[in-house]
C-alpha cells in the first residue's frame, strides 16, 4: 500500500550547506528548512541536483537526510532523491529515505556520464526493481542532464506499470507540451511537476501541471502564485507570475545552482553561500545582479532572518 | 616526493566480481588477482568505468581497494581509479587508496552526466586539489563517456603544473593521433597508455605508448604482444595482435564490460559472471559466439582455473 495523498504546490530543492572550507554545514541545513516552511512550501526536496547530490559522499547523504527528517519534523513533506545507476543502489537509497520518514523519493532514470545509456526496457526493470516493496511514492524525474531518454510514452507506461509511480518533474525544452501529454493520464499518473527554478510555471500550470519543484530563493512568491492559481486567480497568479520572472531566468540562465545559496546567504539564512569544487562559485558581478533583482522584488528569503 | 619508476605493460582493469543476486563476491575477486599476477601483468587496476564502478556504493568501493591490495599483497602495482566529480571526494579517495598502498591513482576530469562539464581552468584547479599532499602519481582518464573535455593541450598543462601527474589514459576516436601529440612532452609525461580493451594497440605503441589498460580478458596473450615490442620485435608483436584482434574488437564493439566476466566465468575463474542491473547481461548467442573465439585462440582466462 502507497501513502497516497497528492502533493500539490511549491515542493523547493533545499541546497546542500557548506562551510567556507567545504564540510557539511548541517546547522545551515537547519536554518533552510526553518525558512522554507515558514515560507510555506508544500514539501521540501534534498539531496537533487541543485543541492550537488553529485559532490557528497554516501556518508554525507546520510547526513543531510537525517539532519532534515529531524529538523523538518514531520511539519511539511519530504522528498528524497535517490537516484543511482545501480537498482539495487537507489532501492536501497530509497528503503532508508523510507525508514526514515521521507514521504517520497525522487529518481533521474539510470546513466552515467554522456554516454551509459539504458535502453526503455531496462528503464522498466529498473523502476520495477526500486519500486518493488516501497511503501511511499516515487516521482519520476526528466531531466535533460540524463543521457537514458524518457519520452512521454515511456513515462506512462511505466507509472502504467508500477503502482508506486504517482508524479513526474518534468524539467526538458517545451515542458508545457510534454506536461500536457502526460496530463491525460491522470488516474495513472496525477502528480506532474516542473522544475527548473519555476521559469516555465505558467505555461505548464495551464498544461495541467499540480506543482513546481523550484530552487528555494523565491519560495514564499511562488507560493503565493500558486495560491491564486488554484483558487481560481489565474489572471493574479500570471501578473504575479510574470513580476517574478526576470529573477527566476536570471537564476536559470545566468547563475545555476549558486543562485539560491548566493541569496539566502545574502539574507542571512545561512553563513557561506559557496558552492562545492569544481562547481563554479558565482562571479562576483553577476551575485551582485542577481541580490539587486532580489532585493528590487523584496524577496522573503532576504527578510525572513533580518 | 612522488615514487616514480614508471610503470609500462599491460596495466588491465580488474572487473569487480558479483554473486548471482548482485552482491560483491570478494572471494571472486580474489581469485581474479591470482589470475592476473599469473598472466604476468604488469599491474592491475580497479575501481574503473570496467570494473562498473559506477553502480557501487562508497562502502564496497574500499572492501573492493582493501580486499585487492590484501591479496596483491604487493606482488604487482595497483592502480586505484578514484573519480568523483568533488574535488575533495576525489582527494578523499586518493588518500585512502594511498594509505592502503596503491601504487598509483586514475581519475577522469570532473563531469556528471550528458551535460555538468567543467571549463579548463577549474580542471587544472581540480587536479591541483587532489594533487596536493599525495605521495603517489597520477594516471588521467581522457575517455569519450566524460562531457568535459580533455584537448591533448589541457593533457599537457596539467602535466606541466601538476608534478604527481604522470600518466594518461588515451580512449577516444584517433588516439593514435592524440597519442602522438602528447609523447613529444616526455619529460612531463612518461607514460602514456591507450585503453578499450587494447583494440587500438600497435598503432597507439607506434605513436609512443607504453603500456595498455585492456580488460583482463587476453591479459596473457597482450603481455607476450608487449614484450615481443619492447624486446625489438615489433612484427612478431604485431602479428600476435592482428591474430588477437577479431576478439578484442567483438569484446569492444558487441560485449561491453560484460564480456570479461563471461570469459572468467567460463574458464572456472569465478562462479558467475553477472553485470549488477541495469547494466545488460550479454545475450547468450552473444555470449556463445565470445566464448568460442576465446577457446579458438586457446586463451590463458579459459585455461589458468582448469
Amino acid at each position: 500500500m502507497i501513502r497516497s495523498e497528492l502533493l500539490t504546490g511549491v515542493l523547493p530543492v533545499a541546497p546542500t550547506i557548506f562551510t567556507a572550507d567545504e564540510e557539511l554545514d548541517l546547522p545551515g541545513l537547519r536554518r533552510v528548512c526553518d525558512y522554507l516552511v515558514d515560507a510555506g512550501v508544500a514539501g521540501i526536496c534534498i539531496l537533487a541536483n541543485y543541492s550537488e547530490q553529485f559532490s557528497l559522499s554516501d556518508e554525507e547523504r546520510r547526513a543531510v537526510l537525517q539532519t532534515t527528517m529531524e529538523q523538518v519534523a514531520g511539519r511539511v513533506p519530504v522528498c528524497v532523491t535517490t537516484s543511482h545507476f545501480s537498482a539495487r543502489m537507489a532501492a536501497d537509497r530509497c528503503r532508508e529515505a523510507a525508514e526514515r520518514g521521507a514521504d517520497l523519493v525522487m529518481m533521474m532514470p539510470p546513466f552515467f556520464g554522456a554516454s551509459l545509456r539504458v535502453g526503455a526496457p531496462g528503464v522498466i526493470d529498473y523502476f520495477e526493481r526500486v519500486a518493488d516493496g516501497l511503501q511511499i511514492p516515487i516521482m519520476i524525474q526528466d531531466a535533460p542532464m540524463s543521457p537514458t531518454a524518457l519520452p512521454a510514452e515511456l513515462i506512462v507506461e511505466l507509472a502504467t506499470k508500477i503502482a508506486g509511480i504517482r508524479y513526474a518533474k518534468i524539467e526538458v525544452p517545451q515542458t508545457a507540451a510534454k506536461i500536457a501529454a502526460l496530463s491525460r493520464y491522470p488516474d495513472v499518473l496525477p502528480g506532474i511537476f516542473d522544475g527548473e527554478e519555476a521559469v516555465t510555471l505558467i505555461p505548464d500550470l495551464q498544461s495541467g501541471a499540480v506543482g513546481t519543484m523550484s530552487s528555494v530563493l523565491a519560495v514564499r512568491e511562488l507560493t503565493s502564485i500558486m495560491a491564486h492559481w488554484t483558487a481560481g486567480g489565474q489572471d493574479r497568479a500570471e501578473q504575479e507570475w510574470e513580476a517574478l520572472l526576470p529573477l527566476l531566468h536570471y537564476e536559470n540562465r545566468q547563475c545555476g545552482l549558486a543562485a539560491a545559496k548566493a541569496v539566502l546567504a545574502a539574507g542571512g539564512v545561512i553563513a557561506d553561500g559557496r558552492t562545492r569544487t569544481p562547481y563554479p562559485q558565482l562571479a562576483p558581478a553577476t551575485r551582485d545582479t542577481l541580490i539587486s533583482m532580489a532585493r528590487k522584488r523584496d524577496l522573503f528569503a532576504l527578510r525572513w532572518a533580518a
